[in-house]
């Protein structure tokens, strides 16, 4: 591995080298290392790119590494995951997508990623997308995530997505039988020319199931963001959206989350915020000497911390 | 005019005779009786239904009351009233529509309002659907209102629609000049198969513009209500819109509030929560002797008013 691609690992998953357990390290459209332990076992698949992760009922305090780095200019590519996690199992499971674009081509990882959570499991989920590279070339990463949750399993969904991504459709989606329970943080900060676009649709079937839907964002330069949030209760259960927009310069930040009640039972609450950074957080930084835009970068790295 | 008529316009509009100022009262698609007093005039559209009311700058502490009955099954109508505010006025408009259907085919009201509003005005904008008869005939009211509020101006509306009306499509839209301020309060309650949809589109073009959008609903029994906000603000502005539902027996209650930030300046908050009467509340009435029934009926009219 060369440095540059060291360095993009070590950006979208906190590794600096091949790590303890279980791992599928995708290096310019190819596997480059894969382990599977005794408890998780990855498959790579026939029909298409991507792999079958299979998790063992009971399996406790393992994790998953499945990064992925672009370093070549103009490479698209459409990745496959599914994850089929077995009952009474918890698990943690690092993903990421780091693309380096020097060139003048457009560079595109888009995972497709399906979850099947057994009765009682447990998963945290990490995703960090990133992008750098001098080259005029966009970098996009279009992520779908498909979320399955059986009785009384719980999901943890940690993004983020803070630097160099040009453009980015993020969609999530996940059903919940009795009991299941979904959280889902979300950072993202777009610059310049940026787009992100960014939706949850979340369907609560099942007695007693729950979501809570939490994103954080700032827009800045010209960038554009949308939200969309939809989550249906359709049995006795808890559902809960929140989006707080941090608008900078010329940029527009829209959100739409929408709650439908179905089922007398349900209870369902929406909040949205969208606005600049107050006037008087700035002016007491910066009677602490900070410089106007050193106050505004606390503030933003506070928010998004 | 008949009891039952009479029983209708008090509903509608507070009403027990003819009132003090300008007014006009439909009947079952006729003006029944008109005034216009020496600040505001009424006159009759000769292109199609409806009127065009001029209020003359500086008018202040005056009413116009223009309420809307029909008692007859099957009588459709679309009428198209204009309202010319102006500048410095500060005035009270009672609309309001009451249909009492005894038959078997759809009642309809569709009224059309168009607001002017100049310079420094203020409108006080009060409307009441109702629907009562035993008739098999759906009753239909589908009003549209169009707001354009100019420097300064200041709109409140009122809205009440808690019974009898079958089907109902609000409408309002609102376009917001420098300083303008709107402030929308809005009551919904449906019962049976009823549905009830209601929408604002807020544009806050001009600077220090601002919207407060509030509605409050009850749905019950097998009914279905959309509520739907879009506040856009392109300018600096501060935008507000929050969505109460309780959601009782099988009906469905569904939220859409959307805002778009087009400038830093701008300001947008939502909420909306949509649950049952929460247990607790129940029980604690319950043990001060009342039924169930009247606890909820007691909770549902406290959360009205």
């Amino acid at each position: 591995m060369e440095e540059m691609q060291k360095n993009l690992l070590s950006e979208v998953s906190g590794l600096h080298g091949i790590p303890v357990g279980a791992y599928n390290i995708r290096v310019d459209g190819q596997a480059l290392s894969m382990n599977s332990t005794a408890n998780i076992e990855i498959v790579k698949k026939k029909d298409k790119s991507g792999i079958d992760i299979y998790i063992k009922p009971n399996t406790k305090n393992e994790s998953l590494h499945i990064p992925v780095i672009l370093t070549q200019t103009g490479l698209k590519e459409v990745v496959y995951n599914d994850f089929h996690i077995g009952e009474n199992s918890d698990v943690t499971i690092i993903a990421g997508c780091g693309i380096h674009n020097s060139g003048d081509k457009e560079s595109e990882h888009d995972g497709i990623h399906s979850f099947f959570i057994g009765k009682n499991a447990k998963v945290k989920y990490v995703e960090k997308h990133y992008g750098e590279g001098d080259g005029k070339g966009q970098r996009i990463l279009n992520p779908v995530t498909i979320v399955e949750i059986d009785e009384n399993g719980y999901m943890e969904m940690d993004t983020v997505q803070i630097k160099g991504v040009d453009s980015t459709k993020r969609i999530t989606k996940a059903k919940l039988n009795e009991g299941a329970k979904i959280v889902v943080k979300e950072k993202i900060m777009t610059h310049r020319n940026q787009f992100a676009e960014t939706g949850f649709e979340v369907e609560l079937n099942g007695d007693n199931s729950s979501a809570h839907v939490t994103s954080r964002s700032v827009a800045k330069d010209n960038s554009n963001q949308v939200f969309l949030a939809d989550i249906k209760g359709n049995a006795k259960c808890t559902g809960h959206s929140e989006c707080d927009a941090i608008i900078m310069d010329n940029a527009t930040v829209k959100a739409i989350p929408q709650i439908l009640a179905n089922n007398v039972n349900a209870n369902l609450i929406h909040e949205a915020a969208i606005g600049k950074i107050a006037g008087e957080q700035l002016t007491k930084l910066m009677t602490l000497g900070l410089t106007e835009k050193e106050a505004e970068e606390w503030i933003v790295n506070g928010f998004l911390k």
